[in-house]
């Protein structure tokens, strides 16, 4: 039996490619995004008392993923990317059914004008995302302070300190008035270490970059720390 | 862009019917589901490491649901039955894409004989519900203590006090070996009130009866109290 599904609607994240992306949401406050409802299911009826929940989950595609076939084990950057897991003891992308949820900050619920957004914040959405449902995040039924969580048991450590070239700095004051977040976001993403687990074995690579908002953010890392060299 | 999923698994659940089920997971722990994985899915690497987590998501579709058509809006039984939220500010299982998400926790992983079974407690699920993913609960992500629950903030009160006849008394004894929690069950699921709103204001309507394991299970409404009269 099969099932089939239509996304309700699409994300329009600041995260423009995978690679930065944090690997759980809620670890950087500065990710934000907007979910767009698509009619029929963007009328204010059908959002009606969101706005009275801090917190959504947001129930997506893994896109990128859907078409790629998975495997039974992953290895989760948690495990420094050669330990092997099941499939189904990750949250990874490449999965059966390519689904992702994240409990995301709704921020904001704008109903005018048409079509409805949502604003979100602490999102770990790559943009484009087409997006399955929305539930409320209900603290007495998905907050478990009982809950043991296994090879990930708590957040991810900053492992790296930040420093920003004079030209990326003056960018970050320059985009202030459109993008306050901007220089925050940087930061957040940066300090876990987004570079795959082969990256690391591999020093003698120094230089990243990805696309943040319409921004092409670029680092060298060196031990442990970062200098954001430009931000085009 | 439809989206297309193959189910992992199906549900083997204590809930017979839908009357009677708690109205999210993990308020009644003594309700217990086995987890059971299809083939190509149900292989050891694919559930390796996910014992160390406490608790896991079951990601499910609503199936009972799924061929109706969905509202804008819905009645939550939080709200008496009577007031209309929005069907994204609900968990309903009448929704555009019905997929259900509950936290449940992890009895017990067996990994043989084949098929692998998860053990569950904490359940909200249908029996013969068709899973469509299962994640790790991993509390720094999962776990939001800051949030907000809307018009839902604390657990559903126990509204009514239970009372056993004694023929419904001496099938929970006779039962003990097969059924320990058969007691705990219907005390759990009783007590919340899982009347439909409607019932509420039919107070000439004083008994029900549902579906928990092989029993039918008949119980009498009077004002707070109820009296479970039989399990047959």
């Amino acid at each position: 039996m099969n099932v089939l599904f239509e996304p309700v609607g699409i994300i329009h994240s600041c995260f423009k490619e995978k690679f930065g992306i944090p690997r759980q949401a809620g670890i950087a406050p500065a990710a934000r995004a907007e979910l767009e409802l698509f009619p029929p299911y963007s009328s204010p009826e059908a959002v009606r008392g969101l706005e009275a929940f801090s917190h959504i989950w947001v129930i997506f595609l893994f896109h990128e993923c859907a078409q790629q076939s998975w495997r039974n084990t992953v290895r989760p950057p948690r495990l420094g990317g050669d330990k092997r897991v099941g499939v189904f003891a990750s949250r990874s992308g490449f999965r059966p059914n390519a689904i992702g949820m994240s409990a995301v900050r709704l921020e904001e619920l704008r109903v005018s004008p048409h079509p409805i957004r949502l604003l979100l914040s602490g999102v770990d959405i790559l943009d484009q995302t087409p997006v399955l449902d929305i539930k409320p995040y209900i603290p007495y039924a998905d907050l478990l302070p009982e809950a043991r969580g296994g090879f990930a048991p708590d957040p991810p450590p900053a492992v790296f300190s930040i420093a920003f070239s004079n030209e990326a700095e003056a960018v970050c004051r320059q985009q202030m008035g459109h993008f306050p977040l901007l220089r925050d976001l940087i930061i957040q993403m940066l300090q876990l270490d987004p570079r795959p687990a082969y990256y690391c074995r591999e020093p003698q690579k120094e230089s990243f970059g990805t696309r943040i908002y319409d921004f092409e953010v670029k680092w060298t890392c060196r031990d442990s720390s970062v200098i954001v060299t430009a931000i085009e």
